[in-house]
């Protein structure tokens, strides 16, 4: 079963799905998009602006907005600092594509986001794994000259898909220790950052960094922001913060790849954002709170002994480690078939494809109940293989 | 002067600029886009699926309507034929993706698009001339195998941007001749092919191409068309079309690239194109029809002996060849400064840069006197220079 099965059975309605990783679409702000859209349609001089080219950077107005966003989240940046690109993942091509060529060494966390692997894959690079809480590799251990010097670390700080993961202050610290000590970039990917259900965030690495360097021109980290969670990733409207420099070569990566970001669309969200963002914040945390809260409270419950999962602070998903005779490959086509329940088996995660013993849940799509119902499942089908 | 600070002229008013090549704002369905969102949004169900992720491939009635349109023009294309990008340039990133590595030769028209340039770039490939009719060069003058085999030309057959060119049927038989006896495939770039004022325009490659392998999956063709001329370039929707196999293999790289174009733009598009492309063809024509033959009627009036220019049936664009010893380059700086009048200097357009004493003007923009103003102020400046 590959991803797009997978994401095929989101559409059945019989099917109980953990495997999708989507914000639910019940929670969009659709009035208020409905109205930027109208608003800025109706007034023809901003409906010519809104309806023509406009510039790789990104919409002026926007750009200061996330700007502002970022120093709130401790890192001072100006709209020269941001680039606005087709969400996140566009992030990830250009980085790819500015850093990568064939046999180049990426360092990733082990699991690690699968849309970064995908990206990435296409520049053929080698894969090593990125030190992390609790490794005993450390600079000493990773070449320092080319060509087998890694050209950067991708890691996503706060709840990690697929982990649920957050590194807290110190080992952030720790990271940044490692990427100075080997003057590698740092890529920051922080999708979830806003949906933190518990606990205050520790500062970015791009502030930690900015920091260090005095100045985020100076830092040596890219971070990746998203609307895609809490307004609508149907706009595919993303960012990059980062040095000046990066942002001004990366604009130039922008032109050639698609030219710019949907023109209506960034006005659409430059108008809804500064209204939209906090309201938002507040409304959907506690929707999303009670069902990671169902989620774990499901796990506990019906799981058996052997089996073990993440807790979240935020984000969209927990990770499960199931005992390692088990193949949670072989376990999804029996839940699909038997108990009509999906999720994402692990090693889609991993680089080398190993993992093959754990699992990704997401609990952002579906009712409490529904949820408890789905781990019921699950948890009989472990159970029966076990 | 940078195709940047080009850009930037566009905005000073007191500029008069051939620059751009950009569709006249006033001309754009604006109010049909301000309905389509509209209704699409006012309607919960039909909302949460526009504001929700979708699939790469693009939105079904999109691609079925695009198949239709393509089946219009000669091309027997289904649904699955069909890859909707975010605009055609993003076609020309993923075909240099796919098809180009470090060193690679690829064949393209002298001069040729700046875009296709600027996206196969990335990919470092090295640059030779696709044979173009009356060359003296055939299949038996290029390597057979790897690794100086051409992996694909390009060509933008209708109305070409630079030199407003069109191919006609024999023209276009011989290039897909040529590419058969090479066995390689051709990019069709047509994003002007409905902006015809005169004539009618003979079958594209891809149904030529089709014809003669029984099939659009069999030929090697690969089509690329857009709405940015048309309708609105802001929603940043194209499209590709050739063989299923390869729109699948794209779909991959699309899905790794961004995910998806917006959902809620391609479904605006598709909502209406089918009513708005037929009526905004009969609107546009006669007015860009009538830019056009300002601009021809200038340079016939103002432009002294030794100045020679391109008679383009659609499209926007008109190449001049000033006498060799003028460099456009220096002209522009000079027309910028003294008449206050720009153009594209011929160099941008050549992967070498050659070209020096060609030029390129856009009669997209601007009423016919101004155009007709703006060619007499170029021409004072050529006399002085000549």
């Amino acid at each position: 079963m590959d991803v797009s099965e997978l994401l095929a059975l989101l559409a059945r309605p019989d099917v109980i799905s953990f495997a999708g990783g989507v914000p639910d679409p019940a929670l969009f702000p659709t009035e208020a998009i409905r109205l930027a859209y109208d608003s800025i349609l109706s007034e023809p001089k901003a409906a010519a602006k809104a309806l023509q080219y406009s510039t790789p950077e990104g919409d002026p107005d926007l750009r200061a907005w996330i700007a502002e966003d970022m120093r709130r989240r401790g890192a001072r940046c100006a709209a020269e600092n941001v680039l606005i690109v087709n969400g996140a993942q566009q992030a990830l091509d250009f980085i790819g594509k500015l850093f990568l060529s064939t046999g180049d060494v990426a360092l990733t966390s082990r699991p690690t986001f699968l849309g970064a692997l995908q990206a990435f894959d296409c520049y053929e690079p080698r894969y090593d794994e990125l030190p992390s809480p609790g490794s005993s590799r450390g600079v000493g251990d990773f070449p320092a000259a080319a060509p087998d010097k890694p050209k950067f670390g991708y890691v996503m700080p706060e709840f990690e898909n697929p982990t649920g993961r957050t590194l807290n202050q110190g080992q952030r610290e720790r990271l940044l220790d490692f990427a100075d000590g080997l003057d590698i970039p740092l890529i920051e990917d922080s999708p979830y950052e806003i949906l933190r259900y518990e606990g205050t965030s520790p500062p970015a690495l791009l502030a930690l960094a900015a920091e260090r360097a005095s100045g985020v021109d100076q830092g040596r980290v890219i971070y990746l922001g998203s609307f895609s969670k809490l307004i609508s990733p149907a706009l595919r409207i993303g960012w990059l913060a980062g040095p000046a420099e990066v942002v001004a070569r990366l604009a130039l990566v922008k032109q050639a790849s698609n030219i710019q970001v949907s023109t209506i669309n960034q006005k659409v969200i430059a108008r809804v954002a500064p209204e939209i963002v906090p309201v938002q914040t507040e409304k959907v945390r506690p929707i999303y709170r009670a069902r990671r809260d169902a989620m774990l409270r499901a796990l506990r419950t019906h799981m058996p002994d052997g089996v073990s999962w993440s807790e979240p602070e935020g984000g969209f998903f927990v990770w499960v480690t199931l005992p390692e005779r088990l193949d949670a490959k072989v376990l999804l086509n029996r839940a699909v078939a038997t108990v009509k329940t999906a999720f994402v088996p692990g090693g889609a995660f991993f680089p080398d494809r190993s993992g093959a013993s754990a699992l990704r849940l997401s609990f952002s799509l579906g009712e409490p109940a529904i949820i408890e119902e789905g781990i019921g499942r699950l948890a009989r089908v472990v159970r029966e293989a076990a």
